[in-house]
């Protein structure tokens, strides 16, 4: 065992087995410096921040760009009034628009204008450029595909034991 | 190729080759639902955020559970600003106190405070007890050292590409 799992007593994680919590520090780890660095570049280069282009890219997989606060909190693993709060500042920002449902008024639809569509388009090829360079410049097709089915099998595993809705793509 | 990973014209990731974006899209899809998961349960059960244990987890890795700011951010992959802004208000709450550093009067430390250490104790068997049921539940030890091995491949690639200074546990 390498020294870096090696954890204090106090710490939440010397309740996990040594495979555990190599498996498990790694994964946090390379989450947590990923999310940094996609943020840093967006803002730097787009400014928008890493939750602006989530927003803006969940939006993009209906017809229209449209979807209700409800259904784009589900898409992407925020609480509901997170999701509102947010979408109110970049509507500020003209990125988005909110509007009552015509079939539902209780229902609030999110949809993206004109300026978040370009601004999407803008920041896709340097955030490609990115996830490119930082997740995948060193792996090869083998790894490449373990990975893939590991991950799935572990999401499989997220969706059966917890608490949100099951995603429209895994009925 | 599943429908999973058919993505509208419009989309960044229509950028990516099919198998860049199976692999993407399973991490993305994951680590979102994960998070979310995490901080519903710590919220629910804790009266905290997964904000707030990440940064109390990390207090735990240095002798006397005391940081500076930017050693603090460094470790968590926050820019400074919002870990300054976030520790202002644990220290509100008495999770953490903050203090000018002795040696250096320009350097903000964060500590733990026995309240802090409390709330962790009390946080961790349910946090450790989810993270089993979510992500090691249905994985063999053979997944999982391979899982571990690609994912530290790739943060070696972070560290490498990335802005960010590399870690102290990675020289």
């Amino acid at each position: 065992m390498s020294s870096d799992f090696e954890v204090p007593p106090e710490s939440p994680f010397a309740l996990l087995s040594a495979q555990e919590k190599r498996a498990w520090f790694a994964y946090m780890k390379l989450q947590l410096r990923l999310r940094y660095e996609m943020n840093r570049q967006l803002q730097a280069d787009n400014a928008i921040s890493l939750a602006d282009f989530d927003v803006l890219v969940a939006l993009t997989s209906e017809a229209g760009g449209q979807m209700s606060v409800s259904a784009l909190s589900t898409r992407i693993g925020w609480e509901r009034s997170r999701t509102s709060h947010h979408a109110k500042r970049m509507a500020a920002r003209e990125l988005v628009e909110m509007s009552r449902s015509e079939q539902d008024r209780r229902v609030t639809e999110v949809s993206l204008t004109e300026h978040g569509w370009s601004t999407l388009r803008d920041a896709s090829p340097g955030h490609i450029g990115l996830v490119r360079s930082l997740f995948f410049e060193d792996l090869d097709t083998d790894e490449l595909d373990t990975l893939s089915n590991t991950i799935e099998k572990i999401y499989d595993t997220v969706i059966k034991n917890g608490t949100l809705p099951r995603p429209v793509d895994r009925p």
